[in-house]
């Protein structure tokens, strides 16, 4: 008889373990922290959890992680200076924020694109960036994605489809080494990195 | 203004970025993919999670992570065969279950003797250890610690406290590698390790 972890617990491990970065290893060894903490840190995981999957939601303009239709940046009127940033993901805008250099607007991309995975420019939210430079009378676009192949792809992708509107794109330039992805760099590299920003 | 992850949100991050081997950036990550995917990885996650935290405790007997005052393998009687292989951690547990070749009990010490972080016999469950020994009409007890100081010197010390009762200690012989955490080993080492244990 092979006596592992109860059903509950080993249901618990296979879904931590299917958490991007973690594996069945991980997965147990926090799940066994988690037990032997049991009185505050396992509920208080599952309480947060549980109200972030009731509040969660995109923001209806951007793309952002809120808890409401729109988001805080697309509702603060002092953060409407007329540049978008356009991040690959959430985590690159939570990034560019931890620099507090950029006062505008965010555009959440939500990926890259990639002929390869069938990542074509209407999985990405890139219609809705072009109807938003018209509503919002924006007169910069910064394209903060990856010095990747796909993350360059997909500047020059957005790039040329912003051309008609005459709105000026920029791109992250100094700072940015090649093969980087943005959530890697440490908050200044990112801040003197869009400071350079240069036209694409 | 400064406007990263929403105040929930962030207790989330801030939570699992204490869990073993996460950081800051591995939980955002792991928050954002559970986000996007909320529907239903998080929600789950989340009961799984409260389920575990309301239900697990630690088996009375051994210290294995359990449902109930004690855990299935105490409580099986077929599993009474008058051998007891004594674990650092119930991960260690669980790994020779994986591997299928031990019949009989376990006992959980929850650590290793260690002077520098004043970690004494009485914090180890060895006590226990030595009064089921008797309780139980051992006839061996398989010291499967890890190959490094603290794990060894633990071994060293049980063994000595076992003598006064006569019974048989043997410990994991071939296999092991020097400085090896038990729990980082494939299935099949370990077992082999078990198979070919040696009197200490
Ligand atoms: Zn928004
Ligand atoms: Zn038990």
């Amino acid at each position: 008889m092979n006596s592992g972890p109860s059903d509950d617990i080993e249901a618990l491990i296979t879904t931590m373990a299917r958490l991007p970065g973690l594996g069945p290893r991980s997965a147990r060894r926090i799940v066994l922290h988690l037990i032997r903490k049991r009185a505050g840190q396992m509920a208080q995981l599952a309480s947060l959890l549980a109200g972030v999957a009731e509040s969660a939601r995109e923001c209806l303009t951007c793309g952002n992680v809120t808890q409401s239709d729109i988001c805080p940046i697309c509702q603060d009127p002092a953060r409407a200076n007329g540049e978008i940033c356009v991040v690959t993901d959430v985590a690159d805008l939570w990034a560019l924020e931890r620099g507090r250099a950029f006062k505008g607007r965010y555009h959440v991309l939500g990926g890259s694109l990639s002929a390869l995975d069938e990542i074509g420019p209407e999985d990405l939210r890139i219609p809705q960036l072009i109807a938003r430079i018209a509503d919002e009378h924006v007169t910069e676009v910064i394209l903060a994605l990856a010095a990747t192949v796909e993350g360059q792809t997909t500047a020059h992708y957005i790039a040329e489809a912003l051309e008609p509107s005459g709105v000026t794109v920029t791109g992250l330039a100094q700072g940015v080494p090649i093969g980087g992805e943005l959530d890697y760099l440490d908050d200044g590299t990112i801040t003197a990195a869009l400071r350079a920003r240069r036209k694409i």
